[in-house]
């Protein structure tokens, strides 16, 4: 898997786990302690997250760091239609 | 877990795994892409990691991201002797 497809899947999983929370972008913001945009920026995958801000983001949807990154690493492609 | 418990965890994994394989940090340094320096500084829990350069170091070490990840918050203290 290339960065550039983690950070993707990573911000497709992040965007489904608060989805499922039912929490807005302001608000995983606010739990998270981490600035809206900078939420947005990671949701869209385009950025190369740190080890700790995607802590921090783990935590505010309820989850462990590494459960968040088995969603992306476990990741099958939908089959094709 | 703050933020620098969660950088120094990851160094010591990180230098635990490599010591369990036989690598020198040269060694890693070549087989993951990164710079050796840059191994020093990560094993000494000096910075804060990108996740995709820990996906780098953790596919050296023939690990997961989401595995080498798990050692980190799984760690439990050694009872106090």
């Amino acid at each position: 898997m290339s960065d550039a497809q983690l950070a993707v899947l990573l911000g497709r999983n992040i965007r489904a786990e608060r989805y499922r929370l039912g929490l807005s972008q302001e608000q995983l913001a606010e739990v998270s302690g981490l600035h809206r945009t900078y939420i947005g920026v990671i949701e869209r995958g385009e950025k190369n997250i740190t080890i700790c801000n995607c802590k921090k983001i783990a935590h505010a949807l309820n989850l462990t760091l590494w459960e968040l990154i088995r969603m992306c690493e476990d990741f099958r492609k939908p089959a094709s239609a």
